[in-house]
Formats: structure tokens, C-alpha cells, sequence
């Protein structure tokens, strides 16, 4: 059994998703961030870093979305969720996560969350202004370099597709044209109809 | 063969020393930031991203370095650089890249590359007066939680501990108190006697 500890509307929607789609057996915990519950005593023994995600596993707790979801696919090697026998083809899709994870979501993470890197309010303004640009630069790369189609690394959907789904649900709160991202769109449009993607978003919804 | 594209004092040397721990066979390419080389017209064909490192493999180029540490360790089997057999040992240890890939050395990178994320001359001078306190937590916590010892992963060497190393040489210019660090620091002092480590910073500063 998995415990998988997650927020509403952050990036451990894509290790839900991935955990459906291995078929695992696994239990959500809700971290409210309205109550700081991610600062909690009790949720920092979890994880130190008063962070989403986190996953409490037979043998121990992982965190970092990339890690996490590469040992799902590892874990689960009957879903397919990553070519395991390939290192060259698993790194590959390890490298869209990992760009994913610390260029995306960190030049998004410029909107809301400016006071990690300057204590002065106007300098969070600032970085908010310019929020469309690096995201929209970000999803220009992956748009015309990245996403090959119909998935993320071609013919095989994978564990990028739910990760870089997760992270195009926020374009439109970034500031981003989507008319200028159609194959990403057309790829979230496309993950929004797997069986999958509903279940998991309806029960972060419900909770 | 592989082909490793780097900069000198950048993160691309985690992958470097990786590759001799290895003992693969590689060459090394430099670029010159100073020169502006990563924007190339050539180097952007192998690296569309205008960063450093991007490693070209007989299958095909990586990017990111912790997807390329991870196909430098799979690769390389004989040399033992992951647990390879066991998924959440793995995990653990990508988590621990993962961090010191969006969160370490993003945090880092506020001193000198503000411009990422604002266009404001003074946003980046208050993004550079709050480096000592964000790294200085993320090296906190890597002390306290995530550096087992000696070596990252516990008594087994591995593709965490070059990453580790790479990030902690910049910590005095970060404006850390070391002596907040005794067990990183030690880490550090002890992969500068290894001969892979040295052999890589030799050649990074000759060429």
C-alpha cells in the first residue's frame, strides 16, 4: 500500500494520475494549504520540506515528483509507463521531468510564490510581470522541441505525459496565449479524457 | 563514445566526474559563456535550451543532469554508481538529484541570473541579498536529512554524491557560513582526494 500525500490544484496531481494508471493500490492524505497543514509537526516528520508531494511507500518516503514517478514506473513495469529496459529511452523521458520540475513549474512558481527568493513585495511584482514570458518560453520549447506526439515521447504515453499535463493546466493563470501552444493544449485536452485524469482530478475535488 | 558539452565552474561537471566514475569513453567540448557560445547557432542544434551540460550518446542527446546521471549509472553497471535493482533505492537517491536540481541550485541561481524571472535591475539585487538565507536552508537541510554518510546514499557511493560536491564548491560565494555544514563540507574535502574528481576539474581548467 501507498499513501500519497497531495494538495489540490499542485504538481502532485501528476503522481496521482501516474499511481491510476499502474493500477496501485494506494491511499491520498489531503494537505490543506489554506490551514498550513504542510507546516505542520506532524506532516514535517513526512516530509522536511513543508512540501506537496509526498509518498509513503513499503520501504520508505519519497518526495520530488520526478523521482517519485520514475519509481512508479518501476514499480508497476506491467503498466509500461516507461521503456525500463532502455536507458537512452528512460532518460529521455526523465529529462522532460526533470525540465518540467526545475524550469517550468520553478519560472511558474514566480507568480505566487516570489517571497522564496526576495523579501521585498515589489520585486515579487516583478517577477509576476514577467511570468507570462518565461513560462510562455518554456511551453515554446515544448511545443516545437519536446511533446513528439501523440504523447510526450512519441507513440508510448509515459510518465512525462501526466506531469507535463499537470503543469498545462496552469498556462491560462500564467498569462499565456494557449493559441500559441496547440499541440499542448490538444495533448491536455487528450489527457482530459482518460479514465485515469478524471478519476484522480474528481477525487482531489471531492476531498 | 559519448561527447560531453560543458562550461567550466557550471553544473555540467556532475556529470563529468560521473562519466570517469564510470569510466566511460567520452570527449569533452567546451563552451564559453563568456563568448556567448551556449546561443550559438550550433550549439543550440544540439541544445536547444542554450544551456550546459547536453551529452550526445550514440542514441541520441541528453540534457538535464539528473536524467543524464541516471543514464551514466544504467549505462554503466559494472561501476556500481546506483542501486539499479531496486526501485525505491533508486528513487531515493533521484529524489535527492531532483532537489539539488529545483530547489538547490535554483536557489543558487537567484545570485547571478535574476534576470530569469524579472526585468527589474532592483529585483535582482533583493534576489541576490536573500541567496545566503535560501541556499543556506536548502544546505541546512541536506546536512541534517538527506546526506546519510559518508556518501550521500549511506556507505554506497553513487550519482548523488558529484552532484552534491558540485553545488556545495559555491556555497562560500552563496555567502554561507560553512562551519554551519560540517558533514557537507567534509563530504566535499573527501571527493576532492578521489581521482575522478580531480582528473575532471584538472581538465575543465586546462582547456
Amino acid at each position: 500500500m501507498i499513501t500519497l500525500y497531495y494538495a489540490a490544484h499542485t504538481c502532485s496531481l501528476a503522481s496521482h494520475i501516474a499511481l491510476e494508471d499502474a493500477g496501485a493500490d494506494y491511499e491520498l492524505k489531503r494537505i490543506e494549504f489554506a490551514k498550513e497543514e504542510q507546516r505542520s509537526p506532524a506532516y514535517l516528520k513526512v516530509n522536511p520540506k513543508a512540501r506537496v508531494p509526498a509518498m509513503v511507500t513499503p520501504n520508505g518516503i519519497l518526495t520530488e515528483t520526478p523521482a517519485m514517478l520514475a519509481f512508479i514506473a518501476q514499480s508497476y513495469p506491467q503498466a509500461r509507463l516507461a521503456p525500463l529496459d532502455d536507458p537512452f529511452a528512460f532518460a529521455a523521458i526523465q529529462s522532460v521531468n526533470s525540465y518540467l520540475c526545475s524550469v517550468v513549474h520553478v519560472a511558474h512558481a514566480h507568480r505566487m510564490r516570489g517571497y522564496r527568493w526576495s523579501d521585498d513585495p515589489e520585486a515579487w511584482a516583478s517577477m509576476q510581470r514577467k511570468v507570462p514570458e518565461s513560462v510562455g518560453a518554456c511551453f515554446d520549447l515544448i511545443e516545437r522541441e519536446m511533446l513528439k506526439g501523440p504523447w510526450v515521447a512519441g507513440d508510448a504515453y509515459s510518465i512525462a505525459d501526466p506531469y507535463l499535463f499537470t503543469l498545462a493546466q496552469w498556462v491560462e493563470g500564467d498569462g499565456l496565449d494557449i493559441t500559441r501552444i496547440p499541440r499542448v493544449i490538444d495533448h491536455r485536452r487528450r489527457m482530459l479524457e482518460r479514465p485515469a485524469v478524471k478519476k484522480a482530478i474528481a477525487e482531489e475535488l471531492a476531498n
